[in-house]
């Protein structure tokens, strides 16, 4: 069976030309002006000397600039790096330096960045939305068919230790998540997927995919608003919307007594499971939440909980897609039986190959086709899947994943603290927030704002720990391994008070 | 990217145990059902010593059994030779011997042909659905992975010359094929697909695949009866039949002034292109025709037209689904400009490897990953599909495939008969029926009740030519090869009447 097939957006454009494909703003474009846009933005990316096979990283907001400048690269057969916009210098330089990326493409807004990302990468090619947009345009050469096998995105991921990690992202990945999430949600040609999740993260780009795979209208928004999503949803007759647990709150906050359009067919949560009040409320609003589990390294969600379980199958994440498979495995490798807890590994053609030019942490994270998620959970007698621990030591903060020890390692580069161990405290807002425990040099404490200002230097605004807690010593085992599950336990028990 | 996935009926079972899979006379079962029928009765062909990798061949009609069975044979990986149950006992044996099958299992009411065909192949284990029913059942091993390379059916078709060749299907044609539908089509909770097809044509044994793949419940009708489609439609609440033009005709002829229910979204139109008086009823009865082209080398449907188009597009197949490809090829091997009619050659993850133990076929056949189908078209401006002629001399009667060179070679097999040539003629009822032309020995007539009888012996009901005309010389080029389209055109200008 061949692995290859007709470029995607080609073929969409070819398929369904005059249907529309994004709304941004007061703009409305069919696939085939998309089409047309990206491969006028291509032939501008080959006159700079882009070309195929080459890692191009993009620093981008939610525009509709942005579509047309990710699908160019996919006609052009490029491999694009697509960094988070709310990483700080430091990190980004980081991330550009280890994916050894061949040109930088950034929004203007962000320009003042390429003053200090010259400094440390004085090589790389950078240029601005505008710059790039001025280009002259050269007919390009369109890949007319792509590998599912090729790499189509690279996202950075961090782990519980150590540097972040670029995930690998096919052109089959894409596919076959997109395919995945039809079988599962269904498709109609009356679906239209409201987007107003970052398009750099996978939940954000797996809307862009969906849209040209399934010949359906996207609303783009730049942020998410509770206000304008609703408007959205009942004017552009949005049918699924892609959200988190804080923006769904807002929503149902906001709609107070009102009820969405009965065409709304589907909100898909993901970034954690849902609070029983939030869900209760739902189910009284008639707004269908399908829970899903997922992760940049599964191409977006790989389990899902339909509406009709909501409730009676309370926190569990739901069932894997037709073409995944889950298991619960044990710390012997053995698998765990029905209501016995270990980590969840997962396998499927949505999931990545491995991280880029990292063979180790590929082959530790896996192995015989299953990806060993870090996650701890258990399935019930039915096959439902509920999630413990996200990563052990996960924090989901409005759903950005932040890792402790990303924030431990900048505390602890601070002249004056000893020990630092980061934890999530839970968050009416934002579901969670990053909380820091510090042991400090001579045992007493140190200014929380001056803490909050040095972090900031060094980290994106959201992994700043809001709260910081002194203390004598923290909770290790034998092995003195930081023992982060102790430090919720203090939260929750509240031993210490700020 | 990995290239197995779990046992698509298990993982179907799992996910949605207690949705209805199939109605069938008065029954309804769920996946559950009939995951545990498939299961049982897999015990059933192992307990016979049925295994893995063999090739067995069935012939059964459309009954729920013989969808256990054909299900049966998936989960312990069997690769299933499926017969078309018109065929003659000489067909038969012709078809069980060239797919070396190690088992035949066939309907009670073909027995019969048992020792008929026991004759031909003494070493045959054959066994009645009473007698593998009655068997006791053993744990089957089942299958847990099937591979999307592997072989799922074998479905013989025949050439413009020699001898029927074994389709080889997989799984992954068989998944792709139901994907690209989907994504076509859309996809709702409420789907319900009617079969009236037979299962052995790729027509029906498609629905079969998409039921277990979309989890959407199948109406099965033992045969086309357009009452009872029409009643089913309102009462299943159907939403989506398979059909060929006769059928068309006749479920719009019976609704008279009524009808389909609203929900009725799909009336999927294969078998040649449909005349426009029977499109204009369609559109007046608010009947939603998708005219397909495809093939049983293609899995089903590669090229299909939405009803928007009906009209516009009249007698177009539209455009091909978004994973498969088609060209046009002229005889220089070059690509067709557009409206420059050429050889439709057809690519994707749907088309069939190639034909069972035939190599040289399936090299001329499949070049570069491309099908040659033989069939001639255009592509319009707007890449439209207008099939011109189907494997130039293919005969099209009631949906069923008949290609001329099998009856001329019967025909050339009686001791009176010098010359023989076949071609189709139109008829309201079947769309197409056989004609022969036959140049005798002596010159003189033979009683057409005689040849028919004589046809009956060795070909298939259907395939038997309804009119003879007897003739001179027949019209050949230089090469002496048999200009068919000059016969079909001597009947079209009535220049032979019977």
């Amino acid at each position: 069976m061949q692995n290859t097939m007709t470029n995607f957006l080609k073929k969409r454009a070819f398929l369904t030309p005059e249907r529309t494909a994004v709304y941004f703003r007061d703009e409305a474009i069919t696939f085939q002006d998309l089409y047309n846009r990206s491969v006028k933005t291509a032939g501008q990316l080959q006159k700079q000397g882009v070309h195929k096979d080459q890692f191009i990283a993009v620093l981008l907001t939610n525009h509709i600039d942005t579509i047309t400048i990710l699908f160019a690269l996919q006609l052009i057969g490029v491999k694009t790096v697509i960094l988070n916009n709310r990483l700080t210098p430091t990190e980004l330089a980081w991330q550009l330096k280890d994916s050894k990326v061949s040109a930088f493409i950034l929004e203007d807004t962000f320009s003042h960045l390429e003053q200090m990302l010259t400094q440390q990468l004085p090589a790389l090619n950078t240029m601005t939305k505008t710059k790039l947009f001025a280009q002259e345009s050269i007919r390009p050469e369109i890949e007319e068919e792509v590998s599912l096998n090729e790499i189509c995105t690279i996202m950075y991921t961090s782990g519980t230790t150590g540097n972040p990690k670029g995930v690998m992202q096919t052109y089959g990945n894409h596919w076959w998540s997109a395919v995945g999430s039809a079988l599962n949600l269904g498709l109609t040609d009356q679906d239209c997927w409201l987007c107003t999740v970052p398009l750099f993260h996978i939940s954000g780009f797996s809307i862009l995919m969906r849209s040209i795979i399934y010949g359906m209208p996207i609303v783009l928004h730049e942020k998410f608003d509770e206000e304008q999503s609703i408007r959205d949803i009942e004017e552009k007759k949005v049918t699924i919307m892609s959200v988190v647990g804080t923006m769904l709150t807002r929503i149902v906050e906001t709609l107070k007594d009102r009820q969405l359009p009965q065409e709304f067919r589907c909100m898909l949560l993901g970034g954690g499971p849902a609070p029983l009040p939030l869900l209760k409320a739902c189910v009284k609003k008639q707004i269908p939440v399908y829970q899903t589990y997922g992760m940049t390294e599964t191409s977006s969600q790989i389990v899902t909980l339909s509406p009709e379980y909501s409730l009676s199958k309370l926190g569990s994440a739901g069932k894997p897609l037709f073409p995944s498979e889950i298991r619960i495995e044990q710390a012997d490798r053995h698998s765990a039986q029905p209501m016995e807890a270990g980590e969840i590994i997962v396998k499927g053609p949505n999931v990545t190959n491995g991280y880029l030019y990292r063979p180790d942490a590929t082959e530790e994270k896996i192995r015989n086709g299953w990806l060993y998620t870090g996650d701890i959970g258990y399935l019930d007698e039915e096959g439902f899947l509920y999630v413990l621990d996200r990563r052990s030591d996960l924090i989901i903060s409005g759903g950005e994943n932040i890792y402790p020890a990303e924030i431990e390692s900048v505390l602890l580069s601070h002249p004056e603290i000893k020990e630092a161990g980061v934890t999530g405290l839970s968050d009416p807002k934002w579901g969670q927030v990053p909380a820091a425990f510090i042991v400090t040099r001579n045992g007493g404490e140190l200014s929380v704002d001056k803490l909050q200002q040095f972090c900031l230097t060094q980290l994106a605004k959201y992994k700043v720990p809001t709260e910081f807690y002194f203390t004598n010593q923290l909770p290790r085992n034998a092995a003195k391994k930081l023992l982060r599950r102790t430090l919720r336990e203090w939260l929750e028990e509240g031993r210490l008070k700020p």
